[in-house]
């Protein structure tokens, strides 16, 4: 196996400037999926993708959707014996304000230190460079894959994805996999490779309770009508007990707790002094029965995201507020359906706000539903494997508190078992200045990539 | 009794010309306390009031102050075995805008059906010039007064009365009385007249619950730390129970409850429907076991009149905040110590916060105490008495759910028995465009004025 490693190693440093300069050309496209004034660059980033992946021997379409396209590609020549992996990137990428925090110019990748520089460079198009790079020296090495490779890479994944979301469905037999992996999530440490086993899905509501049309003296009107501010507060308040737990009818019904095997593999100790050193917050939240990590990755939550009634300015005004809101959203675990649970949100609160004061609950849409990969499934363990050799270090698992909606819709459409990885670094300014991906990371996501499609195999 | 009316009515028939003119001449003045700009007109106002008072027989004073200066005068010529009353009014007015919703201009008095439009025509120049009209028929009629009179004449109520307040403790001996009364409030209808029996006393104080220092993702880190959003409801819930009774240890201790003879006197019937319609809300607040007017005008309250955290703008932001921010108001009734009331609701609220979020409660300055009349006082009875013979109907008893801070101070160093009382009316347009004052009511309110002063003298 060491062998077979050092042939990879040896091919990839022999083509690794004219790798660079590819990885630059695509890092210079400008595919800022938020801004509508960059529609053709994102358009130019795909057809240069498109082009590029025909090149190195694989079969493309560029999929139309409400919004940016996405390309889907596919090397199915392995034979029908052999089993097939989607890939999951996304080529689109954030917004570079504030322009001036930036060292070098964003679409301008630059090196410095073994890193590079640009808007880009790790999330998701380093990340999508390294899996072409393992495909591509796989097909000129032996001609052919390991296994049968499909791939998906959106253009919509800093903008919620709804366009590939619309067209799932229609698409479900080109996506149809025995294998997906997300290739765009991160390692706490660069000599510890990792996988996520899950993300949270989430749902999200307003809610506004009114009381008069118009804002009240608190003199002349204070003891005689309900204040919503005070109808909210108590309605909140309801929601949850003196142990953290929720008290919404059904919220956990469908929680199944960790068993002990997944217990003993999760990272789960919490380093309490760093977190308050890291976040300036204590782990005080939440259910007092499940531990820091325990409540953030295998607990639904209900959070208030935001409060406001009343004047809130300087100084003072005494008022009883015609109205007061609330924005909620609710992370949830695997067997939790968002809208079942948003409903019962929603119930709970109308039921619990006063008489007097009249109730309106809008679920948002958006929903996402939680994420779990079984830890024995052959996937996880295969890029397990893959990562051990790589990094000569055993892999550890990880959950994200998190939400990446588009996961698990993917996940169903293609039928797949998935895995979550990817070689981001927290200190990678993901979505910040200065964006940068290691060259060294370009080298060891490739022979991931090659080593787990083999393993696959086996 | 009634020739006595009918002599003062005819005086006052003949005046009448002149006094119009003169009432003119003070409503010309912007003398807006608020707006620096005018500064010199407030000035300039109070110069003339003096030099009005000067003319009908009145000692002035002109007392400087930290903002605009008070006019004190006195007629102490009654004799020493007389009582003495003292008498409040201001002579500052609220601005104009806007301005372009006036029909007529706000510093050139206009007659339409009656009514004098200008600002300062009710608040508080009109209430004020029939205390001036029937002070100056009296000395002309008698050449002397039935009692000594003092007068009070502010430049700063609607600024908050801060600059008297200062130098009420100086000016103790020159405001001593027997008697106060307070001529700046009104009566629900025309025909009735309404002593208004007591305001309610204030609190006031802001509040902040802070746990991280910065933002943190909800996904990342909802169900580990504790969202200060969650634990100001939590706190504010904690603040009353099911019933509506707050439930801070200490806050009721030193309310006295309605005497059965109090009760019976006051017009404590609520007119549910009235209430709805003119307010768009419904009388389902505060305490259960009261009625909504005992409510308002004889319990004291806690509202929160303003609640801030977290994301509140458009779409959704999945943070949980830093911190959460909220206003505190108290209205409180006699013998509740403002000072007292604010420190225990501070210290609940600290109590009740949990752990790993750092609470910061400050009490607020111009605070106020409770002023409540003694329905059997002889102020109380000889204005009843002199509104019923100009009224020729029964005068009502009121309260006023609201506060005016100065009252009880101004009680406390003339260390008199007061009484609130005035001839505005809910139409009359205070504090807003096209602020009117009748003909008839300056009449009256003179009437009203003469009499009180005679059988204070009985």
């Amino acid at each position: 196996m060491a062998t077979n490693l050092e042939i990879i190693r040896q091919l990839y440093t022999e083509g690794k400037e004219e790798a660079l300069r590819d990885f630059f050309t695509f890092l210079k496209f400008q595919s800022i999926s938020s801004e509508s004034e960059h529609k053709q660059d994102v358009l130019a980033c795909a057809q240069w993708l498109m082009d590029y992946l025909i090149e190195i021997g694989f079969e493309t379409e560029l999929w139309e959707t409400s919004g940016h396209p996405t390309i889907f590609a596919s090397h199915l020549h392995a034979g029908p014996d052999k089993p097939t992996i989607l890939i999951y990137n996304h080529y689109d990428v954030q917004p570079v304000d504030p322009l001036k925090l930036w060292d070098s110019p964003p679409f301008d990748p630059t090196i410095k230190e073994g890193e590079i520089y640009a808007r880009g460079a790790v999330d998701n198009k380093g990340q999508c460079f390294y899996v072409l790079q393992a495909l591509k020296l796989l097909l000129k090495r032996d001609g052919q894959l390991p296994i049968n490779v499909k791939l998906c890479i959106e253009g919509e994944e800093e903008v919620g994805s709804a366009g590939l979301s619309e067209i799932l469905k229609e698409k479900k037999e080109r996506l149809h996999a025995d294998y997906l992996a997300i290739v765009d999530l991160g390692m706490l440490k660069p000599d510890i490779p990792m996988i996520t086993l899950g993300v949270r899905g989430i749902v999200t509501m307003d809610v506004e309770l009114q009381g008069s049309t118009t804002d009240l003296h608190s003199g002349s009107h204070g003891g005689i009508v309900y204040n919503p501010i005070h109808a909210l507060a108590e309605v909140l308040a309801k929601c949850r007990d003196a142990s953290g737990k929720i008290t919404i009818p059904g919220f956990y019904d469908a929680v199944k707790p960790l068993s002990d095997d997944e217990r003993s593999q999760l990272a789960l100790e919490f380093d309490k002094i760093n977190y308050e050193r890291l976040f300036n917050a204590k782990p005080t939240g939440g259910e007092r029965d499940f531990s820091p990590f325990e409540r953030a990755w295998t607990r639904p939550t209900l959070e208030v995201n935001g409060i406001s009634g009343g004047y809130t300015g300087k100084g003072f005004k005494t008022v009883i507020p015609s109205f007061a809101k609330a924005k909620i959203s609710c992370r949830l675990v695997p067997n939790q359906d968002p809208h079942e649970i948003g409903k019962l949100v929603a119930d709970f609160i109308k039921k619990n706000t006063p008489e007097g004061v009249d109730v309106h609950v809008e679920i948002r849409s958006g929903v996402g539903t939680a994420v779990r990969s079984d830890l024995s499934s052959k996937i996880v363990q295969a890029f397990s494997q893959a990562y051990q050799e790589v990094f000569q270090s055993q892999t550890k698992y990880t959950f994200e508190g998190g939400s990446i909606p588009i996961v698990n819709e993917l996940s169903d459409a293609s039928e797949s078992s998935v895995v979550l990885l990817g070689l981001g670094l927290p200190g990678d300014q993901v979505h910040a200045p200065n964006e940068h991906f290691g060259i060294d990371r370009l080298e060891k996501g490739c022979l991931v990539i090659v080593r787990a499609l083999k393993i696959l195999n086996c």
